[in-house]
């Protein structure tokens, strides 16, 4: 059966936090040069691939809004339709934003360390509304009220993203639209969980490379006609993923 | 009477063909140094100012794509909703488009010329579909069918750029969002124009700026509390005006 629906997943580049090795979350920052180049170098792809979004979707932070903005800049679509959600916002790290990864993994060992990272359900502590690195005061989610996350474990994000693929993406894609969704690690986790049907204890194992197009052609019940889709550049992906998974193991 | 509405207008910056010295009109060309700068200082003016934009339109040219791009980055609002349509494009220049302005007048002489850049009802020769410079196969217009412009007038651009105004902006303005409008010289001519009742005649002589931010603080019945608005940066204002001004007397 042919596939009717194109889906392009994208990963944000290296960001100033990735650089300083702290955890970031729902905590603003910007791309790197590395993070930049990578987001054109997907955007080349795109362009080189003949796929054509017709809607941009990406989150309310600024790495990925930026990683879509010179991807679409690279592939001559930066005129296309934008919708932003925080439901496509990478996890929320709880009382973890802003802590520096290495010395919390010195503080805590391995093993609660990599239940912050990796759990399905068990969330880091909340953060405190005080905390600087808090979203409590940030006029982009002013309207959530008591939504705004505190802390968030995996099964979190996909409570709150799935919604939105429900409501928002699938009938974009029914409509006959080409979407990029350009996301987060966890929150396209989350998204491709869905789609692949992984269990809830093999979904730690993925590990999403940033800045290389994540293709999946989708059947009319939107089942991916190739599990785990297609990336644009397969061997940098394979890379990519290695680097992403042996940061977990530092 | 409090104004209850605010509304800011952001001409795009220097483009690759400005500097060129070509008519422009649809064809989609990027910034310049110069006009990436723009875009950055016109960012900085608007957070300065304590205005927070809580939606974006710009019409769908890459020039007024990255400027707000760059002026939001700035502002810190990269996240805002973002809206685009063509009614906020440039006014089409018809056969025009691509041809050298110095050129041009030199061909055709400075009657003919300034009727031609500044007739509110007179546009240029349409554009052929087999040129180069028309948008008849540019995919971000394929659902405009016949309404796809050929070529316009001041007076066209007023024509479909006004029912956006009253069906799209007028709304989000009444539900107290704060708009900004990233678009070209004539398609925020042709709105300050419906703002502060400027006679047909009378518009050929406003010029608006690149790159400074004009405020426009509207009551309830949408008239400016201050005619012709103000901007963020007055001095700078007047002499970016006067510059584009001189650009149609060379």
């Amino acid at each position: 059966m042919a596939a009717p629906y194109t889906l392009v997943l994208l990963r944000h580049g290296h960001s100033l936090w990735n650089e300083k090795g702290l955890f970031t979350g729902w905590v603003d920052v910007g791309l790197t040069e590395k993070g930049k180049a990578e987001g054109k170098r997907a955007g080349e792809l795109i362009r080189d691939s003949g796929i054509k979004p017709d809607i941009l979707y990406t989150s309310l932070l600024t790495r990925a809004i930026e990683t879509a903005n010179f991807a679409l800049t690279e592939a001559d679509r930066l005129w296309i339709e934008v919708k932003r959600s925080w439901r496509l916002n990478e996890r929320h790290y709880g009382d973890l934003q802003g802590k520096d990864k290495a010395a919390t993994l010195a503080e805590y060992g391995q093993e609660q360390f990599m239940i912050w990272r990796r759990s399905f359900d068990v969330p880091p502590p909340p953060i405190a509304d005080d905390n600087p690195y808090s979203q409590a005061n940030d006029p982009r989610y002013a309207d959530l009220g008591p939504d705004l996350p505190k802390t968030e474990a995996l099964s979190n994000v996909i409570d709150r993203m799935l919604p939105y693929w429900e409501i928002e993406m699938k009938p974009q894609l029914r409509a006959g639209r080409t979407l990029l969704v350009v996301a987060h690690g966890n929150s396209l986790r989350a998204l491709v969980k869905h789609l692949d049907g992984i269990s809830d204890e093999d979904i730690a194992e993925l590990n999403l490379p940033t800045g290389i197009p994540l293709v999946y052609r989708l059947d009319e019940n939107f089942t991916p006609l190739v599990a785990g889709g297609e990336y644009l550049d397969p061997e940098a992906a394979a890379a990519g993923a290695a680097a992403v998974a042996a940061q977990g193991k530092k």
